[in-house]
């Protein structure tokens, strides 16, 4: 296609018709994060009513504290180091100098408009609740996923690993999707290195960490983190919400996601899309 | 087409190739924006080295406290009243009450994927680098603007209007962006109505408030918000950056929104989208 | 004693050596406060060597999130109202309005320097190192440790009750001294009728919320600060660190505290001195 | 004394009544500090109405960002280093490793209670509403106003140095107060050696940055701190209000200052008292 013509094409497809499926968490006071990360509050400094103009026009406006690492998230390769190296090979202590990181900060993060793909592997599984919690993902289970689906993950694709869990992100208790004690599904170094290997230009998952963790163990050790931000440089999505787009039966899909360009900061949080066909 | 045909469409041109344009603004310390909301800020808390995990690995982290009219943003229809009334009719005071608004906080502006026009007024007024500061952008304008590009405005478009004034946006001097003693290019009443007439989704400028500001008299009155957010239901996007799509003379693209769904809250930073063929 | 002869002797007192005792609890990122306000986050956002200048010299600098009921901390009288009334009889949401408390926030809590009194409840109670959890500490607990004390309350006074819970303070899991399952000690309704009468000033306990909690109940009732914030106009203190002061068994002092004038909030962190002779 | 003399003298000094003079600013949105720290801002997360119990209480909060140099401020020896070492030789950046000052951060800062002495230095020169802007306060103005006054400092003491700059606090432009075109009058290099042999414990000023700031430099060279708090060990306490101490005549009183004991902070706002008789 030509230029044009494509941007033809993307224009008749909305007039077409498209489904958004909504990926992100809504981002509210109370909602499971990481404890390692600053805590999201929200207040409004001013209400309608506070300070009303004489032409009867009133505004009101927010305060936000939070980390960056809050709700559905991006992980900027500036996050992690391995043997204070990042990914490029630069000192890693050197690259935060100033308070930012002007190479590899969220701020690099180009939009993503690209092919996703779900692995909805509970599915796969015979179990589509969930996986149990503590269980790891492994390459056999991502295959049997992608061949129960008939979508085979192809070079430059966005993929998104399901384990179900994510049913759990509305919990009362938010330690119950943190999942400290019980331990949370997810793929580990072996998963993390068949979704490289596959060409990934990111993975996502509908946890907080993007680890399988053990009962207990915490953050302790992050192995898929190494593999994927510090060895191959794929970036994390996390925290995704992705039982929607599973129950719709959606494996394939223009996955759109457009991180804030934090300059100097380590991830971003986001709202990805998956659209699809009306 | 079908529903798979779409999806089949849409993937068949990310396979031709795409330019996105990104038409957000990096958020940085010191950017201009808007006195009556929380400065943008960030820190990193944790840089790499401060605490190493016994495998060699390291995770780097971010703090960020800001309002969320900040950088290039969307306001949420909760953001404006009239005479104690928001777009939906309800009472503004009572909307917010408990700190949050339910109904239409950010939370519940629908992630945006659709036909965008960008009309480019200066170009049409045979002063590409942009209009003068608190010059008044008129119906008339705007039209000239859709003519010279063969670009009409459709309903359920999102209408981004180029006044130019972007290209201060990375003055040394932050006031020079705000222009509150200059004044600031912009439409006004009656710009708001014609764009609302044309059944516009959202709109968006390249300055802080939309609005054209007279010289001096910073935020006292903004009649286009009234119009827009309150009367119309039309949503605001503003600091957009318009320079890169408009010298690449693009003016007509899938545009892609995804705002925050910050529960509750007056608006989101956001980084829009301008996709078109490579 | 004249003007003179009163600065005279305070003078004295500094060149006879004074003790300060410390009665403030450090302000640390992850420490135990109640989850219903904003959590402490601090970061450096400039370390040195981030930027020096031409001289050698450099500066570091912080960022600071939190509530206001944070640490060791005082309640303004806007903190808490009663069936819609504040303790000057105002309509507690008309205070309010403007997003901040003009007449009874924190701003206007004048420094107090004024005579302290311990009163050492789990001493006179045979248990030094603490009243156990969910205990209710009774008007005659009170007197009793006035009276082994000898230290009678007089009006004006600021009186510090010891429940001996803050030895938990600095246990590695916040929620130990939280006690949100086991319960709190402290004073309850009748506690508070007793230090009102007296003629109390302000009143401090070394628990985050002064009052005796039941186990699992939490903060769904609260009848000492209805008592003491709005019917009867007595400040409360709260996360005091009394372990040291009563170790020391000094009961009777002169009480500083100074809190942050912040204008229109409900409350300060603050760090209040017991000074005696050394 | 002894040990129970002094207390006793202490608690008659109170008795016989006290006047406290409040040295602090309040904290407000929007107040002049310092662009180089987070903004002070502050927002009401719940007001009252918002949340109610069934017992008819409702309880307000609020939420609170800043830098720690905001208000009345007192800086920790960790602020600033020259030639990449703080106060006691360590290394300044090693030093800030993990991200907070263990050794010299505000939380090391003791409360002071000591002899204060206000030096007057615009009355002294016979301008008694203050100096000009960018005026350096030198070594013989500040024995001038020692002489003026008779109260000749010494070692252990606080010593306030007041030029009258503070009158401009409340200006509404903010500007005028910070004083970067204008310059802003305080003492220097000569000026803090001065103090800094005379022995003080600590020493304030009325203006942002205890330095002469020449017209236009800004923060380019600021040899009082590096005097003070590098070579000498002195703590800085910056945006005092001495209008009203100075209005009264009160030149020498018991000075009490109790920062927040912010852990591994750079400094702290406070709000500082001068006590004498009533």
């Amino acid at each position: 296609m030509t230029t044009a013509q494509t941007t033809e094409t993307l224009l008749q497809a909305v007039e077409s018709g498209l489904t958004v499926h909504d990926l992100g968490r809504e981002l509210r006071v109370g909602m499971p994060q990481s404890p390692n990360h600053p805590a999201f509050w929200h207040a409004l400094p001013r209400r309608h009513g506070d300070m009303v103009r004489a032409d009867g026009g009133s505004a009101a406006n927010d305060m936000i504290t939070m980390g960056t690492h809050v709700g559905t998230h991006i992980d900027a390769f500036a996050h992690v180091s391995h043997n204070g190296r990042l990914v490029d090979g630069s000192d890693a202590f050197e690259a935060g100098r100033g308070g930012k990181f002007v190479e590899l900060g969220a701020h690099t993060i180009k939009p993503m408009v690209r092919r996703g793909v779900l692995l909805d592997v509970p599915a796969a599984l015979g179990i589509p609740v969930g996986c149990d919690a503590g269980y790891e993902i492994t390459p056999a289970d991502l295959e049997a996923a992608e061949k129960r689906q008939d979508t085979p993950v192809r070079a430059g694709d966005v993929v998104l690993v399901r384990s179900g869990w994510g049913r759990l992100f509305d919990d009362p208790d938010p330690s119950v999707y943190q999942g400290k004690s019980t331990g949370v599904p997810g793929v580990s170094e072996a998963g993390a290195v068949w979704l490289a290997d596959k060409g990934a230009h990111a993975v996502g998952a509908d946890t907080i960490a993007f680890e399988r963790l053990a009962p207990g163990a915490g953050h302790t050790s992050l192995p898929a983190h190494r593999v994927l931000l510090v060895e191959r440089g794929v970036y994390i999505i996390e925290a995704l919400n992705l039982e929607g787009v599973a129950a719709a039966g959606v494996h394939e899909f223009l996955f759109v996601l457009s991180p804030l360009p934090l300059f100097g900061a380590t991830g971003s949080p986001v709202r990805p899309l998956a659209v699809v066909g009306a």
